[in-house]
């Protein structure tokens, strides 16, 4: 699980019949100092995340269908499951 | 889940019998800028993709054995879930 | 499973209710040396790991779902599952 | 799922009882111009690949159990599914 | 699966129940040069592996609960699943 920013949308009118009605965004994955990094993931919004919220990113499977509540069905791999006030960082380790 | 843009075809003989009768797209992975990258995957097109679309990847292997309506049994691990129409990407995160 | 080092705690109000009352922390994975690395997890604690601890991270869903004993239903990947007291490096392969 | 060339074979004596009779190829993993790169996998054989053969790997768990038709018993997560006959890449995406 | 060379053990006494009285080696990536890198797992050791050994690592939750006997309770991804004695690399992919 990793800190992301939502930075998009994906707009698709051709796609599997469980993408419907579902809101798929594009989410920049952020390093340790919170900056932007080159990884993305396009993940299912159940939390109702906006564009620049920093959220929890969740990429597994059977997790992604439980929060979509189609556990075991349903072909999908990240999910937000949280959308994060901050990060309380140690000085020690930065 | 990723953006990609499909630039080839495998063409095997000998293969699983899994696959016969199966489109295996070579899909470049794309960064958030929309450039393709040095990654890409082998996957199984559910979605009737052509070369030069941009699409989305599912790669989990339960999720793709849906797709491909063969759950639980079906080697297969990536698959194409979606054709993109395009990405509306935040200024604030570009 | 890897090696990593507590950087830190997420805190977040929009949430799963999965997550409700559990501590997540910012792991750094360390490399080879014990070195801090830019990669890290957020993950679950289940062993009272602190700030600063180093701990051994494992990164599955069935287990992490195991560990926090709410298999097979639970979104979750990310666990703690040891306080490392120290590691033995072999001169030889250092 | 990824093309890959056989450059070797691994030999073990103490392994487990599930390798028995098996054959482990050591496999190059290509980049999307078809050259060497530094990843591998050590993947399971079931289509009798020599070594040069260009391959598709599938690359997870319950795949590879299928293809070895032990699923759902057997330790093993890399396999061959096809010999590469060629890779038609389209122009504008090269 | 990878090769890799035992470099060290982990010591942990604050554990998840299922690591008692289990080896917890720190294994170091090979390349395909077989040069140390990197990257490493920490692997449960059911092979009897020594330090400076080369191994087949099997990362894979399921599998790693197959070779522990433990399938399907056990929160594990990493296991050792042979020792090697060499491995036959062709000069024409190296």
């Amino acid at each position: 699980m990793y800190i992301g920013q939502v930075a998009g949308t994906v707009v698709a009118t051709i796609k599997h019949p469980f993408f419907g009605g579902k809101k798929l965004l594009l989410v920049a994955r952020l390093d340790l100092a919170g900056q932007v990094t080159a990884k993305y993931d396009i993940a299912v919004d159940m939390m109702r995340a906006g564009v620049g919220d920093r959220v929890l990113v969740l990429d597994e499977g059977s997790s992604a269908r439980q929060v979509c509540d189609v556990e075991p069905w349903g072909p999908v791999r990240a999910v937000i499951v949280a959308v994060i006030d901050h990060v309380e960082l140690a000085q020690e380790v930065r």
